[in-house]
């Protein structure tokens, strides 16, 4: 297994990120390899100062970097040397199972399309993110921010999407799916929300188990898969990210709020795409961008975008 | 001044009720009196049980109850004798200067639309409520349920209205306005949000501070006013909610927490409409009775509905 890093990609790149690729190392087995993207003097150079053998690596040397502020498209099509661009290049042709980058979130989704493609069938990609809960289980909930407005049939499908993901990627036998919403009555929420738990409730194939508020998030009563649009997502995403700013800031110390922490989940993966992409926080430093690596590795692991092409 | 406090509504009404109703009397100045609106033999026997003299409150005796499983319109206007319709019917005739329930949201909104009416001028009321910061200072959120899907311009008048609440509820000088989005550049968000972004940059009253997104919640950079639709809010109050359950199952204890617990913010105005009028939530105990009724007090205080009134 070949896991593609974006050396160039995040606020503190290039040395955060081959700091926590360097503690991937201990966790990977002798047949995987985790494969460093970016300026190959400043690889070798960290690399050297912390006093690790480059051959632990494979190296692939780029030339050019998507800035935070590059216009996604532009940049993705103009700077074909940038490390995003050949990760993306080197996904196409196989010589990768799995790439990652705290990047350019817009130049990461603009690769997806113009390379690896979205899925034939996936009405709209769509990103994954975790909600731990108190129980000790992992949930999925999506979309985190890709399309802030989803029509109910999109919806329906991230259901599906996040049932894959919850049964593949977490491990979970039949996940129960809910509607994230005002209310639990199937009178409540926006026009889409009301057709889409219509739908949802005819589907066979998913487990829906009803509308969930955001007061059932965390708790025992929070299905395995929860499904909303990428504006309300994002915000539940970033607010339970204030929240750990809020508990850090108070020195609170809970197992249970290491666990809410971005640092400790990592990554997003774009769901819907042909390829098994993850992306991570902008100010990923080391411990968020081993956790980066982790999680592109079980998604690989789980051969989540070929399960998603054979189950659309 | 006057305030009424429906008796009968709320999962622990009466009992719990009274015993927030007693609560406020050590709050209550000589000129201020509380109402009670409810069954009659409900509340003398539970004053008696407290050992509290009756003549503390004024009790206005009702003979019906609106039940959270009832049809809000159908319910109101069959309904004469309820506590909430007799509560908006004093509203309306000036025998109460705010009144505030726990009972059934639905029917309190329709009870404000069939009697006290909107505000000319106002395009949609609001459910505005309290969001603390860690640095000390209170923010005020909308809307919070009412209204699932916002139009830009009902988003700008939000603006407005919470930055009334904010001045003369909260007496914050100038206050700073938000608009919740998922990300702080102007072309993030739904056609809605980003509509309401241009429309608030340009009006010449609020003080618009730009995007606020999910992260900036609780903290430092949260401005004085949030303003998002109803869907949105209602997920950030109940996912707070939420949090608060987390922590006081975890023990954790530490008084910004406090200041998040629905007990202790009390209840949430219903901004916009020609009357002062506090909606609690359905598991209001004892505290947050009390809290309730100090928040309607707050807002009467501060002449809320005809400060809104002057300004539209």
């Amino acid at each position: 297994m070949r896991i593609g890093l974006d050396v160039m990609g995040g606020d503190f790149a290039p040395d955060a990120i081959i700091e926590g690729a360097v503690d991937v190392l201990p966790h990977f087995s002798f047949n995987e390899k985790l494969v460093l993207i970016g300026d190959e003097n400043s690889i070798y150079r960290k690399l050297n100062e912390m006093n690790v053998k480059p051959s632990n690596f494979d190296i692939i040397p780029t030339t050019q970097v998507i800035e935070m502020g590059d216009h996604p498209a532009k940049a993705f099509s103009q700077k074909r040397n940038s490390s995003i661009a050949v990760g993306y290049d080197m996904l196409k042709k196989n010589l990768l199972d799995g790439f990652c980058s705290a990047g350019s979130t817009g130049a990461m989704l603009v690769g997806a399309s113009y390379t690896v493609n979205v899925i034939p069938g996936v009405f709209r990609p769509a990103l994954a993110t975790i909600i731990p809960c108190i129980d000790g289980r992992d949930s999925v909930i999506l979309d985190v921010g890709l399309n802030p407005d989803c029509k109910p049939d999109v919806l329906l499908q991230y259901g599906l999407l996040g049932s894959l993901y919850a049964k593949y990627v977490l491990e979970v036998e039949k996940p129960t799916v809910g509607l994230l919403n005002i209310g639990a009555e199937d009178t409540k929420g926006t026009p889409s929300v009301k057709s889409a738990y219509e739908l949802m409730k005819e589907d066979p194939i998913i487990d829906f188990v009803g509308n969930v508020e955001g007061n059932n998030l965390f708790r025992e009563s929070m299905p395995d898969v929860i499904v909303c649009d990428g504006f309300v997502g994002n915000i539940v995403l970033k607010q339970t990210e204030a929240f750990h700013y809020i508990c850090k800031s108070r020195n609170i110390n809970d197992p249970f709020f290491d666990r809410i922490d971005f640092e400790s989940i990592g990554g997003t993966p774009i769901v819907g795409i042909n390829a098994n992409v993850v992306i991570g926080h902008g100010i990923s430093k080391r411990k968020a961008i081993m956790n980066m690596v982790l999680k592109t590795r079980a998604v690989v692991h789980a051969n989540l975008a070929q399960k998603i092409k054979e189950a659309i």
